[in-house]
């Protein structure tokens, strides 16, 4: 049994921590902290959630006594959380996922303040890194883009000699975030399709630091709550039957990554931490392929869990094995 | 360990089953039929479902040797399954809700085939019903709106003397069903507002047979996927603090109800088994509340799988404790 | 032609008062203030309006000098550029719409700073006073809720003996305006109803004024960005077929109000300034109806430009005549 | 002032021609036939349609006596009633779309009945072929998704050498036309995001013959009514100012093509006959642009509507001057 503790959860990362982790069998307590809600029920701000929780001040030696804290603060703030605790540590903001200093600061374009713990951070990505996941003390839990993305990708560049790859995602309105802003303003995100960042969207350099190849990446906002579409186009010819052999050889024995015969849509994920891989089709001179993950689960607090349970040791499925919820 | 067999799994009520008993831990077989997709493989269907499940072709022997029968099948078809059976059964049709034969036949307008079983069948709504599930061998799992309604009123009129009442609803899509139509159709659901029946809805019956009062409801369909909101015009002048403690201590129990400080929305109780009631609003001549519920979990199949746990002595929240997906 | 003056059109109501206009072939002059947006292009703000029109600076004189003006800043706000002004005013807020100071100061709870002005207004519901409009100088344009409603109403009330009445509504999220809130937020709002306030919705001081009876109120939010869905129940016993003939004799020669044969939904009034009335039903007790409109046009800027047509002389219908977007 | 004939009208295209044409200053008189409806009025199936108008059994000579005809039926069947007419014909099939018997054939799978009129129709993209529709008989109303690529990318491949381009499309569910399907069913199309096509999508022949290209091509549909979003992925490197400058001149005096300074969004177009591009985007090796629709309107009935302006002389945007609804 495990105690947790949760920095800045009263975003939408910290409501699903909070969802998945109260139903979590290993788990025997959960303390959460809040700048803006210190002393308010969670459950005024995350509804769902029953019972007497509270959002408390942060207190760095209570976090520090937890088996596990989850760094649910905005990126260039978590790196100062992490560097004063010497507990075991998920960080769901991009400030660990980078190995390299000078890739963060170009990227995020703010020093970074603890880069001797970068090398130490493991990315938190279990079908690539699940070995050092299990000896890591801090895991730097992938961007919702950037697990999409790479778990479509990976099998194909081990696989294929390929130098450069378009994505071209769709994602849910819940992946800006709780803070209400005019783009997520309900009569403008809905019957709306808005491309929110034609070229240069941060986690492309996880991307291209997972994969090794040049990525061209552009997502767009369409009106849906949760969910991310991944549709990769590939400027190769290939037998897409052998392409398809790779991905089940690589997914197997994931026990959240399905490689399946259809195209798959973003329902056949929400809700759950599975990624949806399939669609596989060659054309003269293009390939495609799609995944599909829930944003919030596996694109965030799913896949952090499941950090969890891998350094802990509990089953890796503990706290996650819910099934998708469609419709 | 139980073993169950679905009859009709093929529509929504049954997918939402099968997600829900997948991961139920009492649960050692699952079997579901029908007639459309005998020999499919059931996650063609409902695509969330994982593994090898397939659908078969119904067969009275195997469902007669499993110790619970769920009936997923429409009204009238329903009863001549429910019939012919006698192990345990959780009828999600209307067919055994009503317990006189007269009342059966003037909303159903159809004759009833096994009226000695309507007296036999217990009507399954725990919150009112719990013990007489407890013993029982038919369930008559209630309607969607009669849920959220009934768990809405049932404190009231139990202490106030009500006569009538006034009820508007407002319901997801899936409501409807699995068989596309034109009122289904995205376009036309979509950005709309459609009242879909007046007066006369059938689950009225259901509502006045429980609530002993006269019912006017007016149900209608609004775009989202899940859920269905009530609320509650009751012509009356009460203390509305009198009225809430009347629901704390009518639920106080109840691992599934909860009386809530505020106005609840059907984010509170989507992808959940929860009933959430609340926003106890006195005008002078007019109390008001609201309920909201999950239609396909609370408003069916969670509550069948809840009846279940109840006749068979599971922990009654086994395979439910899932809390509300929000957003 | 005529020349008009839009006082705060960076809301919506200014929006589409804008996209009205610019079709408007007796209007041949707009001019445009905000206080957030002064000398931006409108189209910075109101993406669909072509052209060069920018937002300018308030100035008295040059608003003076129109022969209409718009007001959409917020109540309280609006009855001071109201009162500095002579020409031709059609105020969106509802600083004019209640005839008794008292009743004004109960509900918005401010002192009202131009009283004598109340009386001067006319209230800007065409159907009912179009007559005192055609020689109003002062118009106070209806509230979206109270629109749907009152024309829901008011041929029952004036054949009916009534003395109370229950109003069910369901609102499109842009009636909560362009400011991005909570309750706005995208994945709050959708997949919901948010019924925002159980009594002692504002417009009811309206509804009760025009109609002269108790009006009882409870408005939900779903998701859809436009229109409003208005439920009436009356507890009475009538002939449904002379309820629908008073309201074709009402009605049957207004441009914008048509009483049909079915259940109205809100995509047949969605993008038009048409109101549908229909679904007369009448069980034993009760009687049901339903309106349907376009929040935004004829519970908002279309019905302001329909007061302005009325005032000048133009038809009736110009700038409006076009038919429901749907879907 | 003309008289119109539009065969096949019940389905979204016809509610559409309907909704314009019915405003449209030169247009005199309408009819409409429907197998499916005849002697239905049509606002029983289109509801925001005012007055009697009725659907009628098609009726050639009537037809032949019309100025111009609307083919709205499917393709394949739209070739037989062009080929027996000899009046002016705006067909809004595929069936006339590609200049090459064998193309069509190859991508229809049925053979072309009227080879000899596949030279004479014009491709009814007004940006391109105005001169030619000027004078032409037969137009061929482009596809909807045609429409958004290729105006995205007309001026690029006109300046540019470019070989191949990678195009991912959004569209709104509209674009399924009004018949209810599985993928419409709005409890499956709600909250998802499903790509419908990897590979060989028929509109890709349109976009070929057009641009002289290679084009790969994928749509996806998103959960909204109407639009299309376009986004462009061209691997090549530009200065990103003289692409613009090269769409703005191609498209300065088009009425309904702007050239936009920003990322535009399917809002910008939604409810008018405009085409909004922007977002331009040059990174190393990639340069990227948007485009958006609405399907129903520039990408089908509007762009009907501007064919037949231009064939007879009518100012071009009569009919069409509404300004897009956003919200």
């Amino acid at each position: 049994m495990v105690s947790v503790y949760i920095i800045g959860g009263s975003g939408y990362t910290g409501g699903e921590l909070l969802r998945i982790l109260e139903r979590h069998r290993g788990v025997e307590e959960i303390r959460v902290s809040s700048r803006q809600y210190v002393g308010k029920r969670v459950n005024t701000v995350h509804r769902g959630i029953e019972g007497e929780l509270t959002f408390e001040k942060y207190d760095k030696r209570v976090a520090e006594g937890c088996d596990f804290v989850f760094v649910c603060t905005p990126h260039t703030k978590a790196m100062e959380y992490v560097a004063e605790l010497s507990t075991r540590i998920i960080d769901l903001s991009a400030d660990f996922r980078l190995r390299e200093v000078k890739t963060y600061e170009a990227v995020y374009r703010k020093a970074h303040t603890a880069p001797e713990l970068l090398r130490e951070a493991v990315y938190g990505l279990p079908e690539i890194h699940r070995k050092e996941i299990k000896r890591a003390r801090i895991v730097a839990n992938p961007g919702c883009f950037a697990t999409g993305a790479i778990l479509a990708l990976w099998p194909l560049v081990r696989k294929y000699d390929i130098k450069e790859v378009i994505i071209d995602a769709k994602t849910g309105v819940s992946g800006a975030g709780r803070e209400p802003n005019e783009k997520t303003h309900f009569p403008w995100a809905n019957e709306n399709v808005i491309p929110y960042l034609p070229v240069g969207h941060r986690h492309i350099a996880e991307m291209e630091q997972e994969l090794g190849i040049k990525v061209f990446f552009t997502p767009h906002m369409v009106p849906m709550s949760r969910g991310i579409e991944t549709t990769v186009h590939a400027l190769m010819n290939t037998e897409v039957e052998d392409v398809k052999k790779a991905y089940e050889e690589a997914y197997g024995d994931e026990p959240f990554v399905d490689v399946v015969d259809w195209v798959p849509t973003v329902l056949e994920a929400r809700g759950s931490n599975y990624c949806k891989i399939g669609g596989f089709s060659q054309e003269e001179g293009r390939l495609v392929l799609f995944s599909v993950i829930d944003n919030l689960i596996k694109g965030a607090s799913g896949q952090a869990v499941q950090n969890m349970n891998i350094m802990w040791g509990f089953k890796e499925d503990e706290g996650l094995q819910q099934l998708p919820l469609a419709p």
